[in-house]
């Protein structure tokens, strides 16, 4: 399964795209989209319109995976991070491709064992799952890539426990 | 000048053009755009969007005039609220058509004289000002039409000051 990991935002938006088969995580993909916040809101919106649907099409990954963002840090920067989700969401609707979303501390479990990880210590075993010769930078890419690897094995995690399950009533 | 006024909402979005002139305001068209809340989050979105451009092709503003929200009420209202509002943005962005926000205040205040004006209130002053035979429903229909309203008697009173300054210098 290929899984592109969005980390949104306007400033920077970060991009991951990562191949998974039980055990196994490899990158295919790292990147930014960057909007000035000068620009003009809208405007934003459309160049990550387009970068987005470059990366769906040149990647053709079978899920989405966003961060869940709450409304309970800065207000300004979550109506940002809000607009950047929609457009993510939107790109993906419109080829039918199903998105799935996972809390930072999800996140943070998945990659590093607990919810309450530091961002060096994403970065850090980002790398080790992946083999990369070092951390992601800016975090943002890092994160997406977490996002990722998260979506991957939670999926897998849910898949054995459906097996046990099959197991145990066959 | 023509404006679309959009209040912006994924189980509701309210839609208002108006037409207006210096002492003038004629509504041309009002409606609501609906989602149902058990959708798929993204399919929703791109409903939005196909309803939002329908509407931007057909009638032609001039100004799209959007509801600002603050994320100080129910945090996943406002992020469905923040949803809706990117996708008016990216499609008024699309076609160049500039994009104002106004605040809940901002439009009270522009219809009734208070900014602390209840519902009924609003909805009353839109029939009056847009000389209808009722007030619009549901109420997001009305608020569509006053956020309308709003940005045309602000803009003509920033061009009434301007054209003071411009007097008191000549």
């Amino acid at each position: 399964m290929r899984v592109l990991g969005v980390d949104p935002g306007l400033t920077r938006c970060g991009l991951g795209v990562v191949d998974g088969r039980p055990g196994r995580a490899s990158m295919v993909a790292v990147g930014v989209v960057r909007t000035p916040a000068t620009a003009d809101p809208g405007e934003r919106l459309v160049y990550l319109e387009q970068e987005l649907e470059s990366w769906l099409t040149r990647f053709e990954p079978d899920v989405v995976a966003i961060e869940r963002v709450f409304a309970d840090v800065n207000v300004a920067s979550v109506m940002t991070t809000a607009h950047a989700t929609a457009i993510a969401l939107l790109a993906a609707a419109k080829r039918g491709i199903p998105v799935h979303f996972h809390t930072p501390t999800e996140v943070k479990a998945a990659v590093t064992g607990t919810g309450r990880a530091e961002k060096a210590q994403i970065g850090s075993m980002v790398m080790r799952i992946l083999a990369l010769d070092a951390a992601p930078r800016p975090a943002d890419a890092a994160d997406a890539l977490a996002l990722a690897i998260c979506h991957l094995w939670r999926g897998q995690a849910q898949g054995r426990l459906a097996a046990l399950a099959a197991g145990a009533r066959s």
